[in-house]
């Protein structure tokens, strides 16, 4: 870490930041500049140790020098990490697709979508049975019984599911319906529910909050990588930005930045990421050329009668089409989907 | 809600999309303009109505009227909320003040803190026990032990103890101690987490998410209200933009925005919406010229030993002399700070 | 446009306000709704006509259901504009690719590049001779002399050379030389500089704004096309937000979603999207996948001895290779590149 | 400037930077710390020097120390700069007040609201001949006869004329009328035009960008400063954000630290910076309150008439109110209104 000094430091200023960095177990070199005076801080840091350092006065500023993460640098880990269950395969040359309802409605409804994805493509499929909903007045989701439809769904197809997990008291029930739990957005820093499905070996698909910066992000998987779960995908769902023409702003320069950093797989999620069904295929083909290890669609039998997200929803066949597109694209850049 | 037709949309189209309004139990009245046609459905919408047809091709868009909070809102209640604890009080002429360290370290620390608040005129204090952290290696808070002396200091000086919760399984253990339940930034969408401080009769402290709409923050103290808990308290803590120099940034026009809209109290945190000790004094002058009615300060013994947050907290001095000032500013608009 | 009236207006207001809508020569179609009463303004409407119905006491909101950009429509002119100059062709099934130094630096500089690149099948060479630079103390540009330097890179490779306009002065000078015009970002919204680009007839490259919304651009273009030059292009070339991580952050549902409202090609710039060279090649694939017209890309003989731009700008062999998969990703969805 | 390298960096690579530095003429230090070395390069840094490093493969990124601007600088100025013209005073313990209508209409109108604004306390007159506006089919303004109004206004209330000037060939014609020259936001970084105004004496006015980062800002005042112009004001006016329910989001926290870094005085804007009318009084007693050294407002004799901006202008009754509150608030932190 680099402190900053204020211009008008004295030499007994410096010499006092030294002492104390020092105290800090930390090695201090000093650097007299032509307008100011850095002291380098080599060594390991505590926790507490920046914010220490920023608080005293004759202090401009803290520069961090290294990221924070560990277990899910590839500096640890240098070799991708591939999550495989059923036949869903994220990372390394394969792309896989998750595709399904935004929430499960009926019997029929998930069943004829889990075919109708399966047949286009898919390995994975998506369905919500615990919906987090900004209105508490909006549909809430099918709950346990929408759980036992993904399972029967499984059953029929083989699709490996997908669905999300709301509240740490759930995350015993969700292990045992689904083949990856999702962690949404607006919980991406819930703690004590990353804790809880880090303490389980089922595979998890964390998305980025709308407004996380990438260590932030990176930070959140931690949590659950610390707790011994070293299956974790990372979802981006696009941010939250000024544009209002598209529901959010997907950012796919996430992938290859990601993929410099981390040895996790990151997933795109174009439904969430435009809002808009028609913008969803050329979105799907970006994130492919863009070098993504899967993707997360939303797909329904009849948009115009989803009961969430209807406006986002492919219908069966503009998915199968876009599969069609997205499989070339891959072969393009060396990969395989699906 | 108003739907707007695509520009070649035939008469046809209008008239189904028109059956189809009215299968909503909806009244529906066509407006032909130079350039589209637009139906304007009247009557009680229900959840997925707006989304439904939204979703159909002749569709351009959907342009909702009415705001989807009901109990939060000002025509539902047009006299504002005051929310009183022990000699805490928010709203009305009264600008109380919660101020505190960020986190509780040890019993010295808050009871020297807690009589340096008080003698400086705040009503409320506040504490973390249970710590949300960017990083799992992050120190967590002292827990339950923190809980306990943050009782401890408000036997001794009659301060409100305000202090966050994190997980629905905590909630009934912080109401033992606490007096306000603060809902952090990050949890802002724990529906969970709002649905069990609802169930509780203790005045919660909602913060707005960084990247949350008006409207969603409102629909989550919509939570916490729809079910029963009538005591929300609104708190801006600033938010996520592209501006770095600050730590976030706070918009003020926040306070007299949601007067005009809402019953509930507004607090203003200038510690975390400016993330600097020296913009904080200056601000929290401003929040009360904008109108706020409470705010929330971090305020420590020794800002640059402190275990988070210490660049953003004040001295106990510092402290005092802003006490004085924003008591002369909420006197030049005709209120009462304290 | 829809006046929504304010929930406590009386049927004077309402009446009031039907008087007013119709003194502007528009119809009135007044709707009762369960919580507020709207009324639709159907016919041709003046600039200020939603200005001043806005400001109305009794005025809620104004919805405006019409987008203000009328030539650079879609709506106007159905079929894609192609710009051809030389061998650069941008829109239809051809992605045009424009390849250069952020600044033209020396003659042997700017021919070496501009071979390179026309190598490697770029049909376009950019490079900047008079340069915005953010600090007044940065290098300007070699001004007249670059722009003589391109001139002979074009005569020697038969690139069409594309530079910066800076001011309403220049652009005769600069036509000149030039066979496009670039409007960089920071002037996205100067407007004498529009309509001075638009009296003239050669092709001009619009950049986004950091923080303009796709109106705002699309009425940016409309400055130019209603001076009568047909001949503009949009570029995309990354947004302001909350990211730090990249330069800017690049939105490539820009592409199909002006694609869905406008006849003017996109052009995307994933050099100053990312601001980072590693992330530049899969941003092209990505770009190409999502449908864009073109591409506009730093490229540099020597990146770490560019006078600016370094750290965004390839090298020519990084170059070749990004064509090269270009080309194969391009093919795959239909497209020919160069 | 600290250069990091990467965690790979052999010693044969840090040798070979630390060569590379010298031969900019800096002096090298090189730290070796726990997972990283970094050198830190003092001495006097040309352009250019951290884009050259920045590109080199081995370097992480570079860590900039000191803020590129110098005339703006309070380390190069400590005492705040005060800028008087007529009776206009800003900066120092006073805060001056600009008000008065978006556009000059007609002589009766500018000539009433001039009379009204001068009578409530105001000793500028603010009033658009040639307006910037986003469609170029929109009201453009009365150009040099809405100057000659203005001048009008002026000779008969002593009030000092505020206008935009929109390009470099009309800064000699707004000098004859104008006594403040205004830099609109969309212009901030219109670098010719900032050199034309800051090559004649008069005072400017320059708005901050809607995404400009107050380096940015800075630099901007830096192009004027370095022309020899030393009367600029700093106006902040609201930024961009992902924000809608006002018409930009207004940091007041820029006030404290503009003047932490700067002698310029910081004027704000509540009519652009919220939009919206109703916002605007509780805003000005906001920005006094956070220490701001000039207020600039829109009024108009009847908003729901105005041309441009009414929604968000005073009528001449509020803004009396408005001066009336604002003059207490600027009394209990120790300024004077007016």
């Amino acid at each position: 870490m680099i402190v900053v000094m204020k211009p008008n430091a004295t030499a007994e200023m410096v010499q006092a930041m030294v002492k104390r960095v020092e105290e800090m177990g930390l090695k201090a070199h000093v650097i007299v500049g032509e307008e100011r005076t850095v002291i380098a801080a080599a060594g390991v840091k505590r926790d507490g140790h920046q914010a220490e350092l920023e608080s005293c006065d004759e202090v401009e500023k803290i520069v961090p020098i290294i990221a924070s993460y560990k277990v899910a640098s590839k500096e640890t880990k240098p070799e991708p990490t591939v999550v495989q269950i059923r036949d869903l395969k994220i990372g390394g040359s394969h792309v896989g697709v998750i595709a399904g309802p935004c929430s499960v409605e009926s019997e029929e409804q998930i069943l004829q979508v889990a075919r109708q994805v399966k047949a286009a493509g898919a390995t994975g499929l998506r369905g919500g049975a615990f919906k987090p909903r900004t209105s508490p007045y909006s549909f809430q989701g099918m709950k346990e019984e929408g759980l036992k439809l993904l399972a029967l769904a499984r059953e029929e197809t083989g699709l490996a599911v997908v669905t999300e997990v709301m509240t740490p008291e759930h995350v015993d029930m969700l292990c045992q319906y689904a083949d990856v739990l999702q962690i949404g957005a607006r919980n991406m820093q819930n703690y004590h529910l990353l804790q809880a499905v880090g303490e389980t070996r089922t595979p998890v698909l964390l998305k980025r909050g709308p407004s996380a910066s990438i260590e932030e992000f990176l930070l959140a998987a931690e949590y659950i990588l610390d707790q011994g779960n070293q299956q974790v995908m990372l979802c981006e769902r696009g941010v939250r930005t000024f544009e209002t023409h598209t529901r959010f702003t997907l950012p796919l320069a996430t992938v290859p930045y990601l993929h410099e950093r981390t040895h996790l797989p990151v997933v795109i999620d174009p439904s969430h990421g435009t809002g808009i069904a028609s913008l969803v295929p050329p979105m799907c083909a970006a994130a492919i050329a863009a070098g993504c290890d899967g993707l997360i669609l939303e797909v329904h039998p009849d948009p115009s009668r989803a009961m969430s997200d209807g406006a986002q929803s492919l219908t069966p066949e503009v998915f199968a089409d876009t599969m069609e597109t997205c499989r070339k694209v891959a072969a393009a850049i060396g990969k395989e989907l699906g």
